[in-house]
This record gives C-alpha cells, sequence and structure tokens, in this order.
C-alpha cells in the first residue's frame, strides 16, 4: 500500500459525519480521517491512547475537568482510560491514529457508532 | 502527556536539519518533528513502518525501483524492509510515526544518526 493521500482533502471527500475512513497503516495503528459536527458521546478507551490532528476547523475535547481547544494544524493525545467527548460547533475535519481495534466510541455502543469494518470500506 | 502542539510550527522551530524531535507518544508509536534537507541515507527498517506527513515543503522519497513525491497535507507509509531514500532540495518540514525503538537512519549508523535519547531530549 505504497500510496500518497492527502489528509485534509481526503477529509473532506467524505459522505457524512461521525464516519471514520481508514486510510492506512503503520505498524499497529491506523491512520484515519473524520468528518464531524457537533458532540459525539462521552466514552473511554480503557487500553489505547487515540491521537487527534486537526486537518481544518477547531475542536474541543471535554475532560471531565477541564478541556482543550485545537486549532487546524494541532494534534492532542487522549491518554487511555479517560472519558472524553469530542465537541464541535462548526465542521471539524481530523486524521486520528488510533490502534487498529479501537473503536472510535469506546465501550458506549450508538447509531453513531460505525464498525472497524464499516470503516475500512467506507 | 495531555498537550497541544502545533506540528508546523514545532518543526519550523528546530534548530538542526536532520534531527528528528519526540513530541509525544501514541500506544507503541511515537510522533515525531523533522527538519530536513538534501538527502539522508539509504537504509531500511526491517520489522517497522514509517509514516511521513508533509507539514511544509515537499519531498521525494526515493525507493530501489521507483519514487514517490509528497506535497503540503500528503502522507505516505514507508512499509517495512524497503530500501529507501529521503531527498528534498529545498528545506522540508515533516512530521513521523514511528515505533518507540525505530533508528531513523534504519540499520545504518553515520554522523547524522540521532540516538532515541537524543530525539527525546532535542
Amino acid at each position: 500500500m505504497e500510496q500518497v493521500i492527502n489528509l485534509e482533502n481526503a477529509a473532506a471527500g467524505l459522505p457524512e459525519y461521525w464516519s471514520p475512513k481508514v486510510l492506512g497503516k503503520v505498524n499497529d495503528q491506523f491512520v484515519k480521517v473524520a468528518k464531524i459536527k457537533g458532540e459525539l458521546a462521552w466514552h473511554k478507551h480503557d487500553d489505547e491512547d487515540e491521537l487527534f490532528l486537526i486537518l481544518d476547523g477547531q475542536l474541543r475535547i471535554e475532560y471531565e475537568d477541564h478541556f482543550v481547544d485545537l486549532q487546524k494544524g494541532d494534534f492532542h493525545i487522549v491518554p487511555k482510560g479517560l472519558m472524553h467527548n469530542p465537541v464541535c460547533e462548526d465542521e471539524c475535519l481530523v486524521a486520528l491514529i488510533e490502534t487498529v481495534t479501537t473503536l472510535h466510541t469506546g465501550e458506549v455502543i450508538m447509531e453513531k457508532t460505525k464498525s472497524i469494518k464499516a470503516q475500512l470500506e467506507s
């Protein structure tokens, strides 16, 4: 899979919000892009960190006792085990680095939850 | 380590070429930035893929029988085991995702080689 992919273009071309798409695999981590708007859900990943890189727009990651605000070009790693909730009023394009088994809504299964299989096929 | 870091600014602020700096760790992978110009060295990583994301400028990754050209915003994953050589005529800023044990010059130890310890402290 020796591809060259522009992250922002790939994210901008996604057909729906909150539906991550896998673009590549580096060692045991997937590289994904997503187009998001609004909020996802409070959740955590017990054993896996999750990297957010902002490709366009801005994103707030809410934690239980504080939050971090991310602008275009910023990255932030959500440590494993911490409850968090991504929120953005306007559309935001993000890249994600996650262990291949990580579910984007953590232990929470909801209407927005997309299986890894769906993320590979989208 | 709940930090917010702008990748391009971090890379632009590096004091020297070919000296990657570790900015974070997502699972078993380091997030690094580097400022590069010229060419590194032909090398490979037997057991580790290596992700390049172009933050500014352009980069050619030479393989033994072809090459790929990367522009700002593009990412490319060098598959494990493949001989490769990053080359750029003008300054280029890159982010890297690599297994925590990956040496940036692979099995080649040369003047440009920076130890993982040096990459953490730079």
